[in-house]
C-alpha cells in the first residue's frame, strides 16, 4: 500500500487555512480517482509539549506506487496539488511511503 | 478518533534502526492495549524529489483522548516509550492528533 502523506507547516493565519482547508480543498482531493483512504488530522499537541512544526497532517492511500502515480498525474491529482499553494501558507511536505498495517480491530 | 504519529528523523545507520524496529520495537508497540490501529511506514521518497527529514513513520489509532493517556501511561506503553531511544538516533517526533478518515473504499 502506497500513502502520500503531507505535512503542512504552521500557517501564517490557521483560522483562514482551516476554512480554505475543509471548505473548497478536501473537496478538490476527493475528486482523485483510485484514493482508496484518505484521512486528514488536525495536530493537538506534541507528546512532549514542544511547538509543532506542523498545524496538520493528511494521508491519501493508493494500491500501489503505479497507482499514485497515474492519480497525481491526472487532472483531478493536478488540481489538488496545484491548490496547495493557496492556503498551505507555512509550506507543505509530501512523504511517498510504503505503509502496512500491522493491527486493527 | 486519535492518532499518534511518530516522525522517526533519519537515523545514522539506517540497517541498524530497520532490523531493530521490525524485529524487537514493533512487537514492543503492539501489546499496547486499546491501540485500534498500527500503522508503520518507511518513506521511499519526497513528492518533489529533495532529500527527507525523515526516516519512517509510525501511526497509533486510539478511540480518544482518554484511551491514548491510559494507553501511554500503561506499563505496555511506558515500555514502548523507553524503546525508542534503544534505535531513533535521528530521533523521533511524536504528533498527537485528531482525525477523521474522509473516505474508504
Amino acid at each position: 500500500m502506497i500513502k502520500l502523506t503531507v505535512l503542512y507547516a504552521q500557517p501564517k493565519d490557521a483560522a483562514a487555512f482551516e476554512r480554505y482547508y475543509i471548505d473548497i480543498h478536501t473537496p478538490i482531493a476527493l475528486k482523485v480517482k483510485g484514493l482508496r483512504r484518505f484521512e486528514i488530522s488536525k495536530i493537538a499537541a506534541t507528546a512532549d509539549g514542544s511547538p509543532s512544526r506542523y498545524y496538520r497532517t493528511a494521508d491519501l492511500y493508493f494500491d500501489d506506487m503505479a497507482a499514485m502515480q497515474k492519480a497525481l498525474g491526472s487532472p483531478e491529482g493536478r488540481a489538488a496539488a496545484a491548490d496547495i499553494a493557496n492556503f498551505a501558507s507555512g509550506g507543505a511536505t509530501m512523504l511517498i511511503c510504503e505503509s502496512q498495517v500491522l493491527s486493527s480491530i
